[in-house]
């Protein structure tokens, strides 16, 4: 692999995104709506600080990549590096005070995800992978990311961050894999994927997602021996409706009832 | 008030718990099921173990004192103090490792609830109160607790930890709420009172609650200058169908909804 290590500067985004957003975190904020639509999706005046952090950071480093984001668009996205960002993924949980949003960090060479990183700046966490392994790091150390064993449905914990934002087909297919797993969770965006990637639940299932919202943790899933992909079996990066498991068998047996096969 | 101050006692007990739970945290564990029921409801060695150590410094520094108990029943329970424990609120966030489950701990005087707290171990927080008043403390200070202004549902952010567990006729009640607010949210257990206390969301309400899942955080919201009841607007304390408000417009608002009014 003729990647570069980006881990060390990776890590100093996270850092300057996180010092950027923690002040915004439990304090009463002016939230702005961000669309017209009827479902509710808040943006803060700290997603758009972080952005424009980590950006500022990219291009003093890397001025040749491309980088996308939430906030502020896409700047030269054909570029053989580019960086996918995401400063506040769960803002709902962001603005209720729970702390299980996080700032999602993505490397891509020539459009795959090489390198991803999720931060929570407020506990203090920070989940990265390359595809290849993914690791774990608090105050009180680091230690390698790997899924568990889950063969079937019937033992599979599953999460979504609520089936109140699907399509009715969508809430329909879900529901079929919904009534065979062992419990069923709603909430939680980018932290479900790491937990998974720790071992602590076996899929995570959701649609509407954008490629910012899926691209770091794709390689993190990858490093601690997972799967995810979209709902036809394809690759994930380009978001829309995607699956994760930790267990290659039970993202086979999910992905049957997902597409109304059983 | 004649009310000892037991606050550095209750301290002492959430170091101990939060000690007896961390290691079993994010580890995997033999989850085995306390109850036949259908819905899933996991009870862990770190809740006995963490009941059976605060239940030691009780009995050794208040033998005269009454215990309950989510894991060992209940002793001298028509005590003039009574504690009420419960190690860890929110199990199934527990095991599938999100850090939003609470230890319970409540002083009850005279059957009321004069003293509670809800210790998160693993982020380093602590949520007391005493009904005349509630703070939050963490490593990097102490701060008083203080609900919000919220007048009307259509402005509520509201929580309730799955619509799953409802009876129908509840589930149909809770949704003429939810039709209503501003953004429902599900998950959050004790975490999600405590984020209403610190003025970060607006509603909670749940059912078939025990009286140890709630009795801690009721001088919390209390002394915040929020208001929790049962769907009957009667006292929180025995647990059932409770509602949790900052405000006490929205309450009142939400009560009639639930009570088929409008």
């Amino acid at each position: 692999m003729t990647v570069i290590d980006f881990s060390a500067f990776i890590g100093r985004l996270a850092t300057a995104s996180g010092e950027t957003i923690l002040p915004f975190f439990r304090t009463s904020l002016l939230v702005d709506n961000k669309s017209n639509r009827q479902d509710f999706d808040p943006v803060t005046e700290a997603d758009r600080a972080a952005e424009a952090v980590m950006r500022r950071l990219i291009k003093a480093n890397f001025p040749q990549h491309g980088i996308v984001g939430e906030e502020f668009g896409n700047e030269r996205e054909d570029a053989d590096y580019v960086w996918v960002l995401d400063p506040i993924d769960g803002t709902k949980s962001f603005i209720a005070g729970f702390p299980i949003w996080g700032t999602l960090i993505a490397l891509l060479h020539k459009g795959m995800p090489v390198f991803g990183m999720m931060h929570q700046p407020f506990i203090g966490e920070r989940f990265a992978g390359d595809n290849g392994s993914a690791n774990y790091k608090n105050a009180a150390g680091e230690r390698r990311l790997a899924v568990r064993r889950c063969e079937r449905l019937q033992d599979a914990v599953c999460y979504t961050t609520s089936p109140l934002l699907m399509s009715e087909a969508d809430r329909a297919a879900f529901g079929r894999v919904e009534s065979e797993v062992r419990l069923s969770r709603y909430g939680g965006d980018c932290y479900s994927y790491c937990m998974l990637a720790a071992g602590h639940l076996d899929l995570v299932i959701e649609t509407e997602l954008k490629p910012y919202d899926i691209a770091a943790l794709i390689p993190i899933i990858n490093g601690a021996g997972g799967i995810v992909t979209n709902w036809d079996g394809g690759p994930a990066q380009n978001g829309g409706r995607i699956i994760a498991a930790g267990d290659k068998r039970v993202h086979e047996a999910a992905l049957k009832r997902l597409t109304g096969g059983g």
